[in-house]
This record gives C-alpha cells, structure tokens and sequence, in this order.
C-alpha cells in the first residue's frame, strides 16, 4: 500500500520491544524503515532511560538525520544532549547540515557550545562557527554553507560530473550557482537546465545571469517573500561584494512563513505561544498569565478612571449601563485596526505608503464606522429609553471613540516597527485595553458635560 | 550585479514607452529580461489600453506563465479575460500548467468556463475539465497532472531519458513517481538518486517503496502539513486504488499555508481579510462594519442586561467602575483559549484528545489564572477603597468568570469544528462579547446577593 501513515501504536510498541530487549539488528530494520520526521516523533516520545539505549544503536550520522527533523524547543534540546556522551553529541552536530546544527547551538548557552565545538573535527566545526556568527532571524543565520558552485567555463558534463560527487552532503542540487574567480556570484543553473543540455555545452549559454540573492544580513522573512513570490526553491546569499556566502531553501522558509505568522497570531491573542503544546494546564496558565497580570493593572487604572466620574455615575446610573458597550466597541476596532497593521508590516508593504497616509485612512475607516454605528445606537437606545438626550450621548462617544481607536490600532504598531521595537507589546489585549481607557474618558467626559440635560 | 531589485520605475519606465511606441522588439528584450513576478506585477499595474497592446506583442503562451504568478482576485482576472480576445485567453488557459489554469477558471461562472474549455484543443481541455471536478480546497483542487511516471523496470538511463523529453512540460522532475501496468503507485525516486547512480542501475534498485501520498479528496491542509512536515518538494495524489492521479508541489504549499495562517488570523481580528490591500477607507470600513454591527447588538444585549441590575447598581455606585476591568479580564482569557483551540484544529491537533480532556484542561487553567488574578485584584482593591467585602466580590467575579471563559473559548470552536461548521463565526470578538455577558451576570448577579454587605 502506497498510502503510509504516521507511525501507529502498535509500529511504535515493536519499536520499544526490540529496543528494551536489546534486539539492536531488528530495531534497526524496523526503524530505518520509517521517515526521518516519524523517527524523530518516536524519539521525543519515549524515556529517557530507552533514548540511553537509542544512542547505542544509533551512529551519530544516523543521529544527526533525526535531529534535523525535530520539533523540539529550547529546554528538550538541552535534555537531549546532556543524555549522550559529549563526544558522541558533538559527532552528531557535526553531521547535521551546518545551519540545522547551528539553530540546536542556538538553544544552549555559550559554554555549552564552545564545549562541543572543541569536540568536533577542525572542519566542522569552522563551518559552524562562521554560521554562529550571523544574528538570529537574518538570513544568514537560516542559509547552509553546504550547496554546490561551479564556473561559467566549465562544460554540462563536468558539472554534472561534480554534482554527482557532491550530491550525498549538499541540501539542495537542484539549482546549481555560478560563480567567478572571486566567489563573485553571476549566474545559476537548475538541474532541469543542465539535464535537457547536451553535454558539451557551455554553462556560460544555459546559465540565467539574472540571479536573484539576498544580503547575508537582510532579515528572514525578506528572504522568505523572495522565494515565495519568485517560487524558487533555493536562494542564494550573498555579502556586500557579491560573493556567495550560502543558500537558503525552501524546505528551511515554510518554517519561517509558519513560524511568522503564528508569532503574529500569538501577539494578537495575547499568549506567549499558541502553537507549542500545553502539557497540563500550570504550563498554558504560566503562558498566559503573564498579560493576564498586565491586563489586570491596566484595568485597574481603567477602574480608578471610572472611580473619579463617580459623582456623574451617582446621579445618572444608566450611564454604566453603556460602558462595557462602547469600551467593546472601541477595544474591537483598535483590534481590528492592529491586525491589519502588523500584517501590512510582515508583508513589508508599509514602505511603499507613508505612516501618515496610513493613519488618514484609518481615520477615515473609524469615521465610516463610527458614524454607521453611532446612528445605529443612538436609534435603539431612543426608542429603548425614550431618551434622545442619552441616545446622542452614547451616539457621539461611539462616533468618537471609533476614530481615535482606529487610529491608536495602526498607529502603535507603526511607531515601534519605526524604532525598530518589536511590536510584540502592542498585542490585541493591549491595544484593546488602551481603546477602553480612550473611549470611557470620551464617554464619561461627553456625560460629564452634558449632565444637566440628562435624566 | 547579481542582486536584482524589483523593477524600479525608471524601468517601468522604459517598458511602457516601448509599449506606447509600439516597439515591439526592444520590449519583449526588456520584459523577457525580468523574472515572470515582475512581468506580472507590471502588467497588473499598466491601463486596459496598454494591456491591449501587450495582448498583441506577447503570445498565449507567453501570457501563460505570466499569469500563472499572479497574485490577483476575481474582478481582476475576469476583467484580465475580457480584454483578450476569446481564443487568445483559450489558448492561453491551455498553456498553463493545469492546476492552475483550474485555480483562474473557479473564479469564473460556467458558462464563461464552458466557453473557454470549448475553444480548447481537445487534450487540455480534458485535462482541466478533470480537475474541475474536485472540490475547491481539496488536494485535488492544487494538484497539478504535469509530472513524470516511470516503471520499475527501466533503467537509469531510461528514466533518464524520459525525463529529459518531459522536463519542459513537468511542473517538477526533481521527483519521479515509480507505477506499476495499473497506474498504482509503488515507488518514488529523486533526480537525487538518478544521478548519482550508475546508467544500467533498475529503477526497482533504487526506487524508495516507502512512498508518502494522499488521496485526492482530503482537506489541502492536511497535504500541506505532510509537505512541511516531512520536507517534501513534491507528494503524490491518489485515488481509492492508489492510482497515481497527480502531485502536488511545495511552491503551492506555501500559499495554503499563507491562506490558512491568515484566515485564523482574520478571523481572531473580526475583520473579513486581513491581508488583502485597503485601498481606500470605505473598502477597509466594508471588510469591517459587519462584525462591528454584530457586536452592536451583542452590546446592546449586554447593556440591557447591566439594565436589570440598576437596582444594585443605584445603591452602590461604585460597582459600577469595575465593570470593564471584570468584563475585560473575561474576555482576554476567552481570546487565548479560542486563539489556542483554533491553531490546535488547524494543526489536526485536536484528534489526539478527547474534547473531554482539552475543556478540562482549560478549567484548570481558567483556575490557575483566576486564583492568581483573583487574589491580586482582591488585595488592591482592599487597600485602594479600604472595603475588604467589595475586594473579595470582585476577586471572586474574576476567579469564576475567567474559568467559565477559559472553558467557552475553548468550547465554541471544538463544537463547531465537531459539527463542521466553520468556526469562523467564533471569530475573537463574538467571544469576547459572550464573555462579557457572562462575567457581568457573575459580577452584579454576586454583588446583589451580597448587597446588604457591601456600603
């Protein structure tokens, strides 16, 4: 049967079987018969105690393919590696592809990794160390140092010739990239290309000049718009002269789209993390309260705001009646007005418009809305209370609080992204309760005013 | 210079000069120079009238790959097809990979597919009316029938061969599907392997029979999770009978992911569609005014219901200030659980546990931060109005209301994903609001029980 599907109990209870019996030559038949990802889902699976035994089993090759498959985070990768033998650790950081090692290293802490770093063989380890040097989410530190190069001069034969040899260690040789005599990029060939030529050819005449690359030090996700606009599988990536530092494939960018948009997901919800799973419910409580406390000390000056329109509240109680309306209101289109930005700024389409043509739109949204609903509420609570006087009142704080939460939406975003903060803090329950502040002081203050002409 | 930019103006520029003069051969040098993104981006941002000329100066093939990358909606491929003449947009429809030629033609009504697919040679027309059959967002849908099939006992070098003849029309050959007489997939074999294996090698020889497929009516999200979860650049469709039916690539991935990413996204904002460009606020207040009418009402709903208790409400004022911050509380915690259950339905997560289990989970979680939350609140409360009894109801409002928002966030979803109705109407705001009602009813339903405690 063609269709294989992940792992099934039974599959993984032989698994354990032969390991706990120590039947080396089964388990190994058994589970190289698996998908490396299906591999490493086991691995992550089981105890410590039999992961002991695993190594045994294992090379740290063979090791080094489950690792690059892993889903794993922070604290399970130093897990891991402190259940191997150093050696044996650092034998399989050194088989991994060199930018798969380099996000493992990334976890631990610097001792940790000089550590293994002294452990591994000169080359390896040389390799890793160029890749540690580039800053977290650049392209730099996504791309792999192990892809094939060759020159305009060179026949079709020969570079299939060395792409054959190249083959088993480079990530991708699907696309093949030309370089000058200075590692200078100037052109790239698809395998496709090279297949359909005749051997004797020039790769000067089928190579495409018009390569496309990326700086080593240009954020991810620039990397991850070129691939995905272009289709391209891999991109190469370049230092400011030019010369070819890297690729990235698109295996490593899927990660990055996911990764990104559900960074941006998790901020407009207000957790940590929407996507790792939560064991028990101390470990999602530990994940969401941390805002939740923030939240509550925002409230808690919305609350003492309130406190000081206690007179007006006294004598006009209804009016309490409309806060949790119009605080709503507004909390949800500063909300809505956020997401719109924070996606505009990952898409990176806030550099064709300016920050002011931006807002002015925002304005005018919030006006639109404001004035549809605004006539809509002032409508139902004249014909609810009988009072025209409240229904303008509720009206105009609607019509009001809309724009300006509109406004605030985009415009907090906007100024962090300029100073180059992560709009991390600027997450929906933020923003929401920044909109809920706004509007209860325009609500209040407008019935503040007007309390003579209310009853 | 390897570094491309994207079309600058100044060549936009030149471009449309050409276009105007009518220089045909000095623009098909230019427009050729640029990669088929950029050719179409540009043409979606010249006039009718100069598309017309373009029309002219560019075959339908040519056409052809210039609309496979385009990023466009309805309207505009509907206006693109009315401005060709019919058997130019025929021709070009044919020449297009198919799976995406079926992607232009669902946006079209049937008469006007049935008049295109008429005008067709015979061989694409059948291709595409197949595809059409299956449903929208379905593996099916974003298959494509271009790929390459060989037998397991050819040669390398037959395979080889076979390939070389199919390369221009495959959308991939850097996978090969292995067959048997049936059509039923047996095997699968990378360009990887092919090369760098000896040209008399059998297929059988090297072919891996561990091949991963899908079959062709199951939800594309769950292709795209087998695509990044393995890594895979290409994943065989199938049918009941495990025929080779067509694959689907991972450049087509990356868009279901970007879709499905942002479609969660957009529906915790409460706005129609998040990425799609705003270009004026009326549009933007469009995408936006029905959840914000929705919530209208809800708000309407929830001031009545604080209406019923203006009783309470007239006695002790003060309670009327934590209102917001108790309603606020409820709704964040509800967001989280519902922005947590979503991603876990969209990761096919939720299969693995019992909804049972999820709910109480988010009970206890509900618990833990409304312990936590609870007990600050109270305390603050205590020390900023000196009453120790209104600092102990408002704590308690807190602790249950946000278990009872934890839980229906997490709720909503499950119930609607159990009875596959898009929780796209548990959209973040609907939550809120329901949020709202409920811990307000804890709140003042506590404080009226409690009225002759309190001063």
């Amino acid at each position: 049967m063609a269709e294989v599907q992940r792992m099934d109990e039974v599959e993984q209870e032989l698994l354990l079987n032969d390991l706990k019996h120590a039947r080396m030559d089964e388990f190994r038949e058994r589970f190289f018969d698996r998908h490396s990802y299906d591999q490493g889902k086991w691995f992550a699976s089981i105890e410590p105690e039999e992961r002991e035994i695993l190594y045994r089993f294992l090379s740290p090759e063979e090791m080094a393919a489950i690792f690059e498959n892993l889903d794993t985070d922070e604290k399970e990768i130093e897990m891991y590696l402190s259940e191997m033998d150093s050696i044996y650790a650092a034998q399989m950081l050194a088989q991994m592809y060199a930018d798969d090692a380099v996000d493992v290293l990334n976890e631990l802490d610097q001792s940790q990794v000089a550590g293994y770093l002294t452990l591994m063989e000169e080359d390896a380890a040389k390799e890793i160390r160029e890749l540690l040097h580039y800053k977290e989410f650049t392209a730099g530190s996504i791309m792999t140092t192990e892809f094939v190069a060759i020159h305009a001069q060179q026949t079709v034969r020969s570079a299939m010739q060395i792409l054959k040899t190249e083959a088993p260690n480079a990530e991708t040789i699907y696309y093949t990239f030309v370089v000058d005599e200075d590692k200078r990029l100037v052109g790239v060939v698809s395998l496709r290309d090279l297949i359909i030529s005749e051997d004797d050819t020039m790769i000067s005449e089928i190579m495409n000049e018009r390569v496309y690359s990326v700086l080593v030090s240009v954020d991810q996700e620039e990397a991850a718009r070129k691939i995905r606009d272009y289709n391209f599988l891999a991109l190469p990536v370049v230092d400011i002269h030019d010369r070819l530092l890297g690729i990235i494939t698109i295996d490593d960018i899927v990660d990055v789209i996911d990764e990104e948009a559900s960074e941006d997901y998790s901020k407009l919800a207000g957790i940590s993390d929407a996507d790792s799973q939560d064991k028990g419910p101390f470990s999602a409580a530990k994940k969401r309260l941390p805002w939740l406390i923030i939240l509550l000390f925002l409230g808690m000056l919305t609350a003492s705001l309130i406190g000081r329109f206690e007179k007006t509240l006294d004598q006009v109680a209804i009016l309490s009646v409309f806060i949790p309306l119009i605080a709503g209101m507004a909390g949800n289109t500063g909300t809505q007005a956020l997401a719109v930005a924070i996606r505009r700024i990952a898409l990176g389409e806030t550099a064709k418009e300016t920050a002011f043509k931006i807002l002015m739109r925002e304005a005018g949204t919030g006006l639109i809305a404001g004035t549809v609903c605004g006539v809509a509420v002032t409508g139902v609570v004249f014909v609810w209370k009988g009072d025209l006087v409240l229904g303008l009142l509720v009206g105009a704080a609607i019509l009001f609080s809309l724009i300006v939460a509109a406004v605030a939406g985009a415009m907090v975003p906007l100024i962090m992204h300029r100073f180059k903060i992560d709009p991390a803090v600027a997450s929906g329950p933020f923003i929401t309760t920044i909109n809920d502040i706004i509007s209860i002081l325009i609500y209040l203050g407008l019935a503040t005013l007007f309390i003579q002409n209310l009853h």
